[in-house]
């Protein structure tokens, strides 16, 4: 596993709870961010409250918060989902793959999940656009958890160590912003535009600006 | 003004207000910040309430909430004056200076200050290192804030809209990482080591990756 190579980096990678697949079949968790997803839509974020949605949903708050700390982590409950399949889709390729092509693998990826959740990913990004507490989790939460997992990927195919070698977290970071780019292209266009096609062009910009073409070692 | 060339930018630049500077010797406010640090720095952030930082600066909980919404914002209470300095630093730059002159002078200014507060700073750190909600408010208010002004300036010299070209973003975000790298170095250094040298290292590898000493247009 992509951990082994660094047994304490700061940048940490959390040990993702493969069974907890299964919990996302859970039709309680599920019924839980359906009823959250509606009324978000339809009554704004700040509007609805835990009490709201755990009626919605049929259910006790303290059920709701037996599978949710926050009303964030409800919105973005499909989101250790994401990251799995973005930490397999990194462990899946060849270990001396160009950076630059780990990176575009990686943003396929993830532009595939979000074409296939079209409209979660849509109310997840306008929800982030608009409300501080929703950006907030958004960045300190769900993005710092993909940035690390590109930064242990990247830190394994130059065979550093990420906490003496800035590169990787650089990448990483240039990365991170070409996604924040590509999907508040994404989302201004209400999800119409291509997100391959968008997330590929701010690639692009890092490959240019990085020379990643060239062996970086 | 900075603000002038992008009317409406999605990174948006907040008015800052130059007058809350006299805020700052404000002695209630500096009163609430020092009880803060010191608790802090003693008993832990989660360990130390509201109620107690009060009580040590000899105020009311009402008072310190009309200072503070939260105990974060009361640890970093003196951020809105580093982001100014670093909006003047940006805008005091000639406007054709090449991008890295312009991030090394962002990150001479960051750590000059660093040294000059480096007890808050160590403190700001240490906390951010080990508690995941002063880490969230770290990532996502005080960095975001620090890479919008970043962002707004790089488009500024590229002569470019942040909202259509992707490069001041990704730039501001790697500027970004390697800040974080060279703090995290800085701060497990306990502030021993030169925070100039050590950002300037980072910097130099993202001057390696991004190429930035050519023409960027």
């Amino acid at each position: 596993m992509v951990e082994s190579a660094n047994p304490d980096p700061t940048p940490r990678l959390p040990q993702l709870d493969v069974s907890r697949r299964s919990r996302k079949k859970s039709k309680t968790r599920n019924d839980l961010m359906e009823a959250g997803a509606r009324l978000f839509e339809t009554d704004g974020f700040d509007e609805t409250t835990t009490a709201d949605i755990a009626e919605a949903a049929d259910v006790s708050q303290r059920t709701l918060f037996r599978h949710f700390e926050t009303k964030e982590a409800l919105l973005y409950g499909d989101m250790e989902e994401l990251q799995l399949e973005l930490r397999e889709t990194l462990a899946a390729r060849p270990a001396d793959e160009p950076i630059l092509d780990l990176l575009q693998e990686v943003m396929r990826s993830l532009a595939d999940n979000f074409e296939r959740n079209r409209k979660r990913r849509l109310l997840q990004a306008r929800l982030a656009a608009t409300y501080q507490s929703v950006s907030a989790y958004s960045r300190a939460v769900v993005q710092a958890n993909w940035e690390r997992e590109i930064i242990v990927a990247v830190a394994e195919r130059l065979g550093v160590d990420p906490l003496d070698d800035p590169r990787p977290e650089i990448i990483a970071g240039a990365t991170m912003s070409a996604i924040r780019f590509a999907t508040r292209r994404w989302t201004a266009g209400r999800g119409r535009g291509d997100y391959v096609d968008l997330i590929v062009e701010a690639l692009g910009a890092v490959g240019d600006l990085a020379g990643l073409e060239r062996p970086a070692a």
